[in-house]
């Protein structure tokens, strides 16, 4: 079943103006100018969480990347309030689909040709189906970022850590990922460290301990992989946020990368070499992130 | 004046198909679903070019970068008989805008929710005034693109020297220049090489020599720059196409950001060293770009 639904955001960053801050439209209606700058430059920042029991999971921790990455392109602040509100609106118009689905916002920078500035949206629909690949696995190519680990201290205008709507590279190199026969990438730096997936947390196991890349190295703080880390204690393992070596991927005892809709897919295969895939953790983990509340 | 002129390219790979393959909407309507990818993923390429005596200028230069883009993202191989009408029509419909205009046309992958695949579009409309730029200068900052300069050859899943949708780091560059003071930017290599600006191609003059960096080190292939070069015995000017430096850009005679629109402009400072403006070449070169039919 496939029902999107579409909430304008007309006052991203709160005030007062005329009418609500956000409201309903027809999500299969053309609804931006070809000079918005989402659409000219892909200037603007997003999200992308799950539905599931009829709220927005890990809310909190997407609301205050969002904020992030705004900043980290001198967009206005979103008002956490307004976008609380305008998801709510959306979940609530999925109806039955809000059981498993997701909502995606956005915050443009506006129109080119408008002094009205930055605008935002929410998106929600019924989530894709992804069992299988949380069963199999996916396997991975690494590709080099063409970056140093410290990019994010050094050149912050390259936004490294800002989730932007600028993610052309991200989907070629998926699509070179697809070329060599494999599903997804773990992107590397070029003083070789290990960063993240094209949208998604790398995070391997060593021993008993979860490790994942620290997010001031130019990958995203992740949402999925932070409520995992939160619950280290009812998975029964230890974690570790730190600098990473290209070398451990291969060494891991098991990997995944996490995401908010897709939850956490087991690395099976790195390069074309075969890694270990603890389906039993896989499946705790990812009975841990369904039954998110809030 | 300011009559912007939209002009849908529903086939944009050409091929038959109910209907004009091109059609004139109006370009202040909202035209685009917030699912298509140029807004989502800046998953499109573009071209931005000069129209002035009625005609699209280095037409045929910009085609051939547009067939170029589209190929390194793997997107359908633009028609250009179709983009030479689409752009014909926003030209006839600019009026007496055609004296000096823009038209700026794009090829997104098309809507993510949608079967029909690729899309584009024409936009065009009255060129903003630039006389001040192409008479005083402009104050440039040196910032680094965090990239080699063997990056298109090594990963070229970076897309470097593809025109894309994905700006957005273009424009914090130009938001970083402002905090220095500056109004533009010229981009580095790690290993200390020049790129090319934001939007523009960099052009230095040493003696009697116009030189510029290597399209195939990760910059664009300069449309503006290359009718420059072809003009050289007109210009008196010896012309290079090379791997150049970072110190060469101070120990230059004259430097320019060329650009389709803003035409040449010359650099007067970089990090706050002033640079000599050559004011006869600068004069020169612009009559000739301007004067240009085709």
């Amino acid at each position: 079943m496939h029902a999107p639904v579409l909430v304008l955001v007309d006052r991203p960053a709160g005030g007062d103006g005329p009418g609500p801050a956000s409201r309903l439209v027809d999500a299969r209606a053309p609804q931006l100018a070809v000079t918005d700058l989402a659409v000219t430059r892909g200037d603007g920042v997003f999200e992308t969480a799950a539905v599931r029991h009829g709220v927005v999971q890990s809310a909190e921790r997407h609301l205050a990347r969002f904020a992030r990455s705004a900043a980290l392109l001198d967009l206005p602040v979103p008002d956490p309030d307004v976008y609380r509100a305008a998801c709510a609106q959306a979940v609530a118009a999925l109806g039955d689909l809000a059981a498993d689905g997701f909502v995606k916002y956005v915050l443009s920078r506006g129109d080119e040709e408008s002094p009205d500035g930055a605008r935002g949206w929410v998106y929600a629909d019924a989530a894709p189906d992804h069992a299988a690949e949380r069963r199999d696995g996916v396997a991975v190519v690494l590709l080099d970022r063409g970056y140093a680990l410290d990019v994010p201290r050094t050149a912050p205008w390259l936004l490294q850590g800002a989730k932007t709507l600028s993610y052309a590279v991200n989907k070629a190199a998926l699509r070179e990922a697809a070329r060599r026969g494999a599903q997804d990438v773990v992107f590397t730096t070029t003083d070789g460290h290990l960063l993240e997936g094209p949208t998604s947390t790398l995070v391997l196991r060593r021993g008993r301990t979860l490790v994942t890349p620290r997010p001031d190295a130019g990958v995203l703080d992740g949402t999925t992989q932070a409520d995992v880390f939160a619950a280290a204690d009812a998975l029964g393992v230890d974690v570790e946020v730190r600098d990473v070596r290209v070398e451990e991927l291969a060494a891991a005892d098991a990997a995944w990368l996490m995401s908010s809709v897709r939850l956490a897919v087991p690395v099976r295969a790195v390069d074309g070499v075969a890694l270990a895939v603890d389906a039993d953790l896989t499946a705790r983990v990812n009975a841990l992130l369904v039954a998110r509340t809030s």
